[in-house]
């Protein structure tokens, strides 16, 4: 949304002198507060400003893309999670990616005897492994996955946008939800590419 | 943002009669016209209506969740687009491989001797043919991609909202970014979920 001048200086106003009255705002841009009302019904309908009986206007410091931001922070991992493909630790290569091509998935969690998270496994790390001199159906996942603690994780509650940011920056597949307890990590859930993908078509759909 | 009960009547009133004057509205409502000034100008700055001169106000069809997706369509591939990374039809899978690991990318784009688009190679695609029996520098990747007319394509002006929903529902990594000539398809990008992932957290991160 496009703010015209007069709400431009209204919002410097109110951010340099907030909480501010109407008749305060008014009077600074020689004004009657009657014009100024629309403006600051805009204003605050939109969430720039908001206003509190007896103490005035004052900055909300929310602009569009914040907005936007705070949008995007309510869509949360625990709501767009798929199930958690895991193995055990001493699975083969070859049956690891039997295992992704059967549950049609491109990250897989390995788990130990007690199904605490010891390792991630993704289609790069087999391909790696395929291409290598040794039999796949000889070589334990143990081997060829990346082990904890440098796994990276995350939990229900964070929001989806910044896992898609560890994804990017960190350059990774897919991560495993977790919940943390004191023997070691329960995996609950998996979030992925293809999951942000999801979440971002869902954006356009709105409601 | 929060549209209070007359604000929503009014946009009912124009849906269903408009192009209507304000002065009509205001006389359904029973309310004169400097009441519903501020109503009809916060409609207007957020979107919801428009208004001619002479005319009156009329209902863009735009509503919050619309007009996200009106920022989104803006978001279109040729700004987002990768290099994309080819391999002729004759290269045998295992320097497929290698070459991915090589530019470090997940989907490769096979073209013929005109350089024109022939085929796609994922991932999923190269592992399938790692666990067949036959040996990978036998094997040349004309054998075992996905060829044409079975690609999915995109072009520049498409909004990356629209490939990420292709992605999703073809259950697919990448797409190849093409100028569409008469000979056939040169490709000119890449778009990626890695692609859709950045676009989103950017989305968060704002101007």
């Amino acid at each position: 949304m496009e703010l015209n001048e007069r709400q431009k200086k209204i919002i410097e106003i109110v951010k340099d002198q907030g909480p501010i009255t109407g008749e305060h705002i008014a009077e600074q841009l020689n004004l009657t507060r009657a014009t100024l009302r629309p403006d600051l019904a805009i204003l605050t309908m939109s969430g720039f400003l908001d206003a509190r009986p007896r103490v005035g206007y004052f900055y909300t410091g929310k602009t569009p893309s914040k907005l936007l931001n705070t949008k995007l922070k309510t869509m949360v991992v625990k709501d767009y999670q798929s199930i958690p493909i895991v193995v055990q630790e001493k699975v083969s290569a070859y049956d690891a990616i039997c295992t992704m091509f059967l549950e049609d998935v491109g990250t897989l969690f390995v788990v130990d005897q007690n199904a605490f998270l010891q390792g991630v496994l993704s289609r790069k790390d087999l391909l790696r492994a395929a291409i290598g001199n040794r039999q796949l159906d000889q070589v334990p996942v143990s081997v060829i996955m990346t082990r904890m603690p440098n796994i990276t994780v995350c939990e229900g509650e964070d929001a989806i946008v910044d896992v898609a940011r560890l994804l990017t920056t960190r350059q990774i597949d897919g991560v495993p939800v977790v919940n943390k307890t004191e023997e070691g990590l329960e995996v609950v859930g998996r979030i992925t590419k293809t999951t942000i993908a999801k979440a971002f078509v869902e954006l356009s759909e709105g409601d």
